[in-house]
């Protein structure tokens, strides 16, 4: 529709056509109020039944809410509409009814639960607000991406059907590839590290992956998307810096391209953060858990953090944080241990006061202790020969990390459930649509 | 690292730590001369065997090529070298050395084929050629992106395990999901239609999708990067305006941006289209085919376009070009047809002259309409109701289209065969790295 003007430019004084949804219909006798809802916002469309054709005030008052419809007509100032103008019709067309009984109210007047809400995500995404958190999302991944690029990162893709899972045959979705077994991939870790020992060196993703956790949390989904980041001739310190810095690119970006998705989403003191995040040792972390006396039992080096401790942690701090040296028992064999201290390893993991949101660090990149850790993990190294054998050929130092764009909007937005960040979410129980 | 110098920005009087590969090592007698290779380039490192420790000379020496090196020293300028300087070095690291037996030769003086190259990417993309393909694919991708955001689009990501295919059983692979059969999605195509009936009206979507196709050529992959975008409120002919602008963006971010990378490929005279792309109808086009003679059978209305049709009137047009308005019955049931005129539909598909890029047009979103379609394409619509059932509560006309990134890649840089515009392909024999 090349002569199709957005709600919001209709400007007194022009003759428009717009084209939007019925948002609702007021009949007041003599008057009545057609509001029309496109992307840009809405607008008020006046039949005054006794100046206007009768035709014209049938279709406009016969129109069920949700239909598609296209209204020409003058734009007037009217102090008393919602946007202080308003459209005297000359042509009201429906160019796709709606079904009275909608079984969703776009309109957020009856609530509805989210189960019904994912099932109908078009009538869903129709509300304002939740519309503005696709919104926030696509910026966050423009300004995500767009910092990756400053930092010198080539975007790649890596496949998503794979002969083998990263970290062995757990928690994978079993694929059949022409006859042969194969598995959805869980992560892009062995291929973004593939390509550090490349010419690229320096390389970022953002793709979708997927882990058959048995997990039906708020904060679990088993298809989610995930930025990758691994950089050749960084250590975890740097890669640190580069997460930090697409959080703060993406929290700024946010702030300063998203005010009117805030807005609608109630945040009126949205604050990109502007401190370094701290870095704690896992050793001073579990010292700090332990001293708020929220756990009913103390922490021992060797501890896996629980949901509580996490939550005791990060109500002390109140923003995000690193935790790094991590002990190596509890991190992937693919990060490295200190060369003086087996027993703790370079891997780290950024977490917000509600969870953790990243996990990295630096990775082994020398072939035979790779090869070791492979062995300790119970993973035969054969079945990965495609990825171990590149670290016979000049693998660099390097090191990276992946957070879940998800859980990075669920934490900035401060949403109940991670189902709420993702348009069609895959659970357990959900498969369509 | 933090005190790493790109070989590229090392300047005479500086002295540096420069970070890379062993590239290659010359010895001539008395000097010898060790070739590092970043991302960013190469520089030559100059050992005088006589002057300089006899450590620090034998650690150069037995260097084995691609292996990681650290290396020291000052810059100096030297016309002899390739770069015009060279480091003398006060240190010398090897940080990871390789296996001398090297299953590619990074360097590309010794030819490999293409089965070999996959299997060793990450040598492969060592060479500086090959690098270069990728990064002009992620030149690409952010110029389609920020092309796409010009004209309002919302970034979305839909859900690659799916309940459904797209268009039947017919081409997917069958993954198992907690017990359940699904299938790896084939395209975005009905999540996208869904979202345009939403709030966001424009959207667009970078992601992969799966063809379990049993076409193993050198354009075929069984998963590949579609560029995705559809739009409410307009016609088949705007979507062309839009599929135009990305690839037109896509020419000219790669002309302005990527000159080096171009140079390197051997493109001295690579220029973005100017011109629109023509926009021939199918009956013209299968005019224009019979009028070159080149095809053994005279094309009839109804016909689909052969490799040799699509070939002859390539060859004649010798750019880009759309063919639109074609027969409904070789169209998804998903495109709409004319209304005067059911046997002709708004589907189109953009065209180069070695391959079809795109295919795309107006989609039917009239409830009833759709629902006939996919019963004479012999679809059960109640398979599909979370889709159909959107179309009841007001869905705009729209439009769309998809293209494979790889094709766009392989035709831009006239590429043999699309496994080089993959890093890591899937086919039927490839499943693994």
């Amino acid at each position: 529709m090349e002569d199709r003007t957005y709600t919001a430019d209709a400007e007194p004084g022009d003759t428009v056509t717009v084209a939007g949804w019925a948002h609702e219909l007021r009949d007041l006798g003599g008057i009545a109020f057609l509001i029309v809802r496109d992307t840009s916002g809405k607008i008020q469309v006046k039949f005054e039944k006794d100046e206007m054709d009768d035709d014209l005030v049938e279709t406009g008052l016969n129109i069920a809410r949700e239909s598609v419809v296209q209204v020409t007509g003058a734009v007037e100032e009217e102090p008393r509409a919602p946007t202080d103008v308003e459209i005297v019709p000359e042509e009201v067309e429906v160019i796709a009814g709606a079904d009275p009984e909608l079984p969703l109210d776009p309109s957020g007047k009856v609530d509805a639960d989210l189960s019904t809400r994912l099932d109908n995500r078009t009538l869903d995404v129709r509300k304002p607000e939740v519309k503005a958190i696709f919104e926030i999302r696509a910026e966050i991944l423009r300004a995500v991406r767009e910092y990756f690029r400053s930092v010198g990162g080539t975007e790649i893709n890596t496949p998503k059907i794979v002969a083998t899972g990263t970290e062995g045959g757990t928690e994978l979705f079993p694929v059949t590839y022409f006859g042969q077994e194969a598995f959805m991939n869980q992560s892009p870790q062995l291929f973004k590290q593939l390509m550090v020992g490349s010419g690229l060196e320096r390389v970022f993703e953002i793709g979708p992956i997927f882990r058959a956790e048995e997990h039906n949390t708020p904060r679990h989904l088993n298809e989610a998307t995930m930025i990758d980041f691994e950089s050749a001739f960084i250590d975890h310190n740097e890669a640190m810096d580069v997460c930090e810095g697409t959080l703060h690119a993406a929290y700024q970006a946010v702030e300063e391209n998203c005010q009117e998705q805030l807005d609608l989403l109630g945040y009126d003191d949205f604050a990109a953060p502007e401190e370094d995040f701290p870095r704690l040792t896992y050793e001073e972390a579990i010292e700090r858990i332990n001293a708020t006396g929220e756990l009913d039992e103390q922490l021992v080096w060797g501890d896996d953090l629980s949901t509580e401790a996490e939550k005791a942690l990060g109500d002390e701090i109140g923003g995000h944080y690193f935790i790094t040296d991590w002990p190596s028992e509890i991190k992937p064999f693919y990060i490295q241990d200190y060369d003086d201290d087996p027993e703790l390893s370079k891997g780290f993991d950024l977490m917000h006061p509600r969870m953790e949101l990243v996990s990295g660090g630096q990775r082994e990149h020398r072939f035979e202790a790779l090869e070791e850790g492979f062995e300790q993990q119970g993973l035969d190294p054969s079945q990965f020969e495609y990825y171990t054998k590149m670290f016979r050929y000049g693998m660099p130092p390097h090191a990276g990390w992946a957070y879940g764009v998800e859980r990075v909007v669920m934490t900035m937005l401060d949403l109940d459930n991670i189902r709420e960040a993702v348009l069609f979410p895959r659970d357990r129980q959900r498969l369509s649509p």
